[in-house]
């Protein structure tokens, strides 16, 4: 028996490890979270794995596979409860208790009650379970997958580049560019992280934009053991009156050679020519009800919900933002400020405003770091 | 002797101890510079000194005047070169030959052609004269005293708080407050720093501020042996047609009891009847040219050049600092971004505008710091 405290260190190393595991499939697993697990024995790893993908196996068969008959009385680390229901795969807590798993340690529950009661399983079955080291870490991992399935609707991340002063664009709407290279190119990183990016008309007939993941730059996500294989993110337009041209660039294939995925969100009644137009260039056009003669939002969300997806990426303009934080739908705010001033220009939102200085959208700052002379900061709005 | 690189070591420390003891002067020596100085004799220091204040002896003769008999054969260190010149004071490079100083180490010369020459002096003297080391540490704590001489006119700091978005008021001009409570007394040591504060008439009559040295916090500022004696700057207002209410509370006495300083720089043909109501109530009223229907700023920041006024801490509102921005005279910026969002509201700047993003004015971060939450910024603009 080791000493206590030595073994409190090698829990959290190899729970660290099983966090860092998971991480492999950031960008992939929607609407599953990331999961990575490790087994233990005889103070060697003797398996891993991580969740790849919805519908593959989970974390813990990968490690299980991989250790074969020494997971017998192994420890397991894993960064989420085992599962306990029969969904695309069988119950993780089944073939933990089948392989003669001896010990659990676990950062986190699955908040998922259809998934619930690995945990409960494996107790019974006389297997030691620790619950709730790195707890905070492997919840903020899947901050996404956590905050979703609380709200019933996708985790909504704003991201902005602005000068210091505040503007997205001088007055004649020139824009190109507000952020630096590396900026550019660390921002690239959210539509990996998000399965969709999310723009208004606007901004497609405005910058018509690839939204692709080109080359992100994941130096500024040191918590990655490696780089996730890249892939790009659903396109979805929110578009009234089905604007968007069908020449646009984000019908392109992607950087990967992969067909784009392209879902043009418009207004009921809207123009069955032009619907029928984007529907050949392979977009899906779903109607959806309109509220004060857009698009309604909620109606956009829900529908994202019911396709699985889980995460958006807002990176329209000025009035779409807008409109989500006055409905009090962003979950959390990526800028990217750089350090010049354009002075009368255009600001970053549209349609929101705060009555007093004390009613203003306040953020808890999480992350604050210069990427080459622009700061980057990372924080979530406190709703009252 | 010592050995070379101890002694090289040893010169670093003591000229620094002479760079900390200029700041006590911080607020007070306008428009002469900062300057500390340290006499060191065998290893002990026998004299040391600062100058308070412009008229008072130099710092270096209050560092003669405590070593005595001691100064012969001592090390003197200076942040800034010895005068040359009989001005309010005789030259400081006699008085060091006169008490016999066998070495000088300065960090940084004097720029100010009618002070310079008194290395040229102890050199040719006979005493061992060392320049550079800490040069740039120098030349920053003397940058207003640098800056000014080298243009010719007040060194201009743009101070602003605003929220995340580039919002100083929400669009009902509420704005109290942008930034926390720490935010706002650390900005109060930029009106000590700064001889003179200035503000266009629209911010005296919509905050009605005291613009007065409070309870700045200095803990900011760790280079700070002890904070210097607060003393209130000088308030500047430029009010074209007088319109600055003689009731205003920057007419009121300062916290510790000083009359307050107040100019209003008003423009020709200004109504008479008030200004002689503004010079009754205390205020210096001066007539200057008018530029473009307003008081010309050229004409404002002579007037205050004549005065002796090297520095300028820029409080108004965004039509002044739009103003001298577009004029190329703002030559540092100090932000304090608050981490919230305030959406549509009232922007920094008025009346400068990039045309395009690339025609931005850049700025050239130095200070990059969390005040409980709000980022404060110092930048340099890069004017091209």
């Amino acid at each position: 028996m080791l000493e206590h405290s030595l073994q409190c260190a090698l829990d959290e190393r190899y729970l660290r490890r099983a966090l860092q595991l998971a991480e492999r499939g950031r960008g992939h697993t929607h609407p599953n979270p990331l999961v990575g697990a490790v087994l233990v024995k005889n103070g060697r790893i003797v398996g891993e794995g991580y969740h790849p993908r919805a519908g593959e196996p989970h974390a813990e068969v990968f490690a299980l596979h991989q250790a074969g008959e020494e997971a017998q009385g192994a420890t397991l680390y894993v960064s989420l409860e085992p599962c306990d229901h029969h969904g695309r795969t069988p119950p993780c807590s089944l073939a933990l208790l089948e392989a003669g798993v001896g010990r659990v340690v676990v950062a986190a529950r699955d908040p998922n009650p259809k998934a619930q009661g690995g945990l409960e399983r494996l107790r019974s079955a006389g297997v030691a379970v620790e619950l709730g080291l790195l707890e905070a870490e492997a919840r903020a991992q899947n901050e996404v997958f956590f905050h979703a399935l609380r709200r019933r609707r996708p985790f909504v991340l704003w991201k902005a580049a602005l000068s210091l002063d505040g503007q997205v664009a001088t007055r004649s709407g020139h824009a190109a560019w507000v952020s630096n290279a590396l900026s550019r190119r660390v921002a690239q990183g959210y539509r990996q992280w998000l399965p969709a990016v999310m723009v208004g008309v606007g901004t497609v007939l405005a910058d018509d934009p690839q939204l692709t993941v080109r080359e992100p730059d994941f130096r500024a996500f040191p918590h990655l053991l490696e780089p996730p294989p890249l892939r790009d993110p659903l396109k979805v337009v929110l578009d009234t009156e089905a604007r968007t041209p069908p020449g646009a660039r984000l019908f392109a294939p992607g950087p990967r050679g992969e067909p784009a995925r392209v879902a043009v969100l418009v207004g009921a009644g809207a123009p069955a020519a032009r619907i029928r137009v984007l529907e050949r260039h392979g977009a899906t056009v779903v109607e959806l009800p309109r509220e004060g003669g857009r698009v309604s939002l909620e109606a956009a969300l829900a529908w994202l919900w019911e396709q699985g997806v889980d995460g958006v990426l807002l990176e329209g303009g000025p009035t779409l933002a807008g409109a989500l934080l006055r409905k009090g739908w962003v979950d959390k705010v990526a800028l990217f400020l750089a350090p010049k001033l354009v002075g009368e220009g255009r600001g970053a939102l549209l349609g929101f405003a705060a009555g007093r200085m004390d009613e203003a959208l306040g953020l808890e700052t999480r992350r604050l770091e210069l990427l080459e002379g622009d700061i980057w900061l990372e924080a979530y709005p406190v709703w009252r």
